[in-house]
């Protein structure tokens, strides 16, 4: 285990934690049960309830403006892409034909439905690139992409499933590049402000790599259970698919040249891992920044029934004036079990206020997360409420952190590697390796266990690869882990 | 020609309005040139481009508020749907079976990609209804479709398009059928208030209803060209589908039954039916209300260019602070291009300001529907802005009134009817209708006109059917059209 923080959380993730092997059964009852997703007909495919869809609009809501700020402008392209257009870069081709899904109309096979969207944008870009003065040329689609999947999964992994893929083309291979880590740090300030995710960022190896890129970055977020998700990319594909789909422009030098280009993506598959990050055996905690409702206040009735609800209304309208989603629970049935079906489904705040409450101009807050109880001046209520949820958000962020930390092993010879990759929380196993693809995929065929990313920022190390034993390719340490 | 108004737009729409036989080709013409789509590389499809999806992104943002305030909550359900779920409700399947698209993985077929989305969405709904208590369910999404189209034509008829469909399902009848009117209103005020548009209301025959409805209301705009489009529709599903997909639930009275249903849906295609109706020869004009860019601000440059750009900047920052969508072209091109530039783009309004004008504390505007140029004193900007807008919002709903009206021709004989169908720009034809399917689809084949609906609010009358004679079957006038 990394001793390099000691989280102050350890003592409340014993209680509350779901056990690493009990994750996984935990996530698929409780999205269920708090009325998230349920199964879609077809194999492999889930359908959004409200609750759950509410979340993908606050990602869409919340992403969607970082994205307009950095000068891309949504739009939308087909669905269906006929399927000499998708084979036409060889690579990329061989990366998705296993996962392609024909459409057929009456008579005959009309196309592809899309994977991604590369093949069926680029031939577009063809006509609108004819110009430096064109560049560059900053577009992202919301929509919905298909891919087979043998192990289907909630949010994870499903046949549909809905994001966002951002395409660039830039005149030069330096603005190219920086646009490739730019929408990177964009993401990951999506993750740490807004989901309270801590992804590790970093470049896939070759083996890993979007097929046709020239190399792929990511997010990897290790999860409770120990295995690494693969939260969001962003690839530099140079002038390999402007090649391909004969994009050209004449440069200000009046020379044709092939524009560099990016394409970046986030995935509802963001939503499962802030779900199963947060959770905890009472259910889920949903991050305020993202929660449909921050707020729930629960009327406690008493022998002033009408000035409780009023006061409750008041208070919702002072919390809503804040921008605060906040709701009222008027039903009937006893506090308890209001208490328990708001804090199943994640409400970071819960306000109780009842008749004494009143006479002691207070409400009473309770934290999803701490469990805390304790009262509040109504004189307080505004900057009361927000410095809780503010610290709700923090400290999530920072429990996430901790565990990514703590779960990160430094593995010094194939026994241990093995050893912890078998463990009840493998987490991220730090090493070496050659480089290697061959090299790479003995490691994933004997363990599962695959590269999950070559990280920023790591100091430059040399050593041996934890497998062959030949030197170290990459100058650092990187990180395999078991995937979700 | 109805003469039940006379328009006061009337000498204006003779200089500025497409003739009625090159409407069509203009608008295939602006559609692209104004930067709105593009051709999709499969048959059939259409690309948004930032200009074009804008104009999407509004809709949703628009309509998106007042569907929430209905009470009705967003979903997603998948796109891919087991054939036998599609095929189970009889007249539901031959309605869609032809526009079929099936999807194959490697080895299969796993299902058919959604024309509607009925069949995926009530298998769940039966699991999710099991009580009065779980009764109204109001729940919509945004999402795409797909639809065989022989004859493909943007926005209008494309494979793909983009959608909402709202599902709802009651307890009783009565609240049923409010729920259907209740969402066409909805859908009225929307086309109304924001898209200047003015369809005709009213139920479609048995033979145009939405297959396995009980009954079909719709809204049907007459477009310049003189051919109707049905830009949204809310049906009445009754128990019909309940029956079908076994959804059940225990009423209040203790006893199991089925519940009543809605389904109500509008397209990209309203876009199609706003850009053709206010657009003129000039190009584009956007009802200020859906205008990506409501006011563009154009610097003349004099002898104090820095002058002008700050001033123009901060009449920018002026007119952004009330929520207005503002731009400043300081392109190099001179002024007279950047004008036509906006005009074709359909820009609203124009805003000029050089030095004599700071000299003279006032801007120039220029009104894109009227052509009109007046100065503007900077002192009233904001609100002689705002009455800019609003009174091009308001002549652009008022315009399009009138030309239906206009274009609304009472037919007393068949020889009127096939004489008036087959002019340049034939209108809706008021008359009477026997009701009969078989004589309905007779005036189809020979004319190409279809009962586009029978209009809410039309006095009740008698009459013989225009076609076989025989007593009218609906007590009230109705409307032909041929459909865009």
């Amino acid at each position: 285990m990394s001793k390099e923080t000691e989280s102050k959380f350890s003592r409340q993730e014993l209680d509350g934690r779901v056990e690493p092997d009990k994750v996984s059964e935990w996530y698929n009852r409780i999205i269920k049960e708090a009325g998230l997703v349920d199964q879609g007909p077809a194999r492999g495919t889930i359908v959004l309830r409200p609750y759950g869809f509410a979340l993908w609009k606050q990602v869409q809501k919340v992403l969607g403006l970082a994205i307009e700020g950095s000068g891309v402008q949504d739009v939308y392209f087909p669905a269906i892409i006929p399927e000499e257009l998708l084979t036409r870069e060889k690579e990329h081709m061989e990366g998705f034909v296993p996962q392609f899904f024909r459409v057929h109309d009456k008579n005959r096979v009309i196309g592809v439905l899309r994977p991604t969207s590369e093949a069926v944008m680029y031939p577009l870009f063809k006509k609108w690139v004819q110009s430096h003065r064109d560049l560059p040329l900053k577009v992202n689609q919301w929509c919905n992409v298909f891919r087979d999947e043998l192990r289907p999964y909630a949010f994870m992994r499903t046949l549909e499933f809905l994001w966002q893929e951002g395409h660039c083309v830039y005149a030069s291979a330096k603005e190219n590049e920086e646009g490739v880590m730019n929408f990177l740090k964009m993401y990951e300030s999506f993750f740490n402000n807004t989901l309270a995710l801590a992804p590790i960022l970093g470049k896939k190896s070759e083996k890993e790599k979007f097929p046709g890129a020239i190399y792929t970055t990511t997010g990897e977020a290790l999860l409770p259970g120990g295995k690494a998700l693969q939260v969001c990319t962003s690839h530099n594909l140079g002038t390999n698919f402007s090649q391909t789909y004969e994009i050209q422009f004449l440069g200000r030098d009046g020379k044709q040249q092939y524009p560099y280009q990016t394409s970046w993506g986030l995935s509802w598959r963001v939503i499962g891992a802030m779900l199963i990050t947060h959770g905890d055996k009472k259910g889920l905690i949903l991050p305020p920044e993202m929660a449909p409702v921050q707020i729930v206040i629960i009327p406690i009735k008493g022998t002033s029934d009408e000035e409780v609800i009023r006061r409750a209304k008041s208070i919702k309208d002072t919390l809503s004036d804040l921008g605060l989603r906040v709701e009222i629970d008027q039903t009937e049935e006893r506090p308890g079990a209001r208490y328990y079906y708001h804090e199943f489904r994640g409400v970071p705040l819960r306000i109780e206020i009842g008749a004494r409450d009143i006479q002691n101009n207070q409400v009473i807050t309770a934290n999803r997360l701490t469990s805390e109880k304790s009262p509040l001046p109504l004189a307080n209520i505004k900057e009361g409420v927000q410095n809780i949820l503010t610290s709700i958000q923090k400290s999530l962020l920072e429990k996430a952190r901790n565990f990514t930390q703590e779960n990160t092993h430094d593995v010094e010879s194939w026994e241990e590697f093995k050893k912890l990759i078998n463990s009840k929380q493998p987490g991220f196993l730090r090493t070496y390796h050659c480089g290697e693809r061959a090299c790479e995929q003995q490691i994933q065929n004997e363990t599962k266990a695959t590269l999950r990313c070559i990280p920023f920022g790591y100091e430059k190390s040399e050593g041996v690869c934890i497998k062959c034993g030949k030197p170290s390719g990459y100058e650092q340490k990187l990180l395999f882990a078991k995937a979700y």
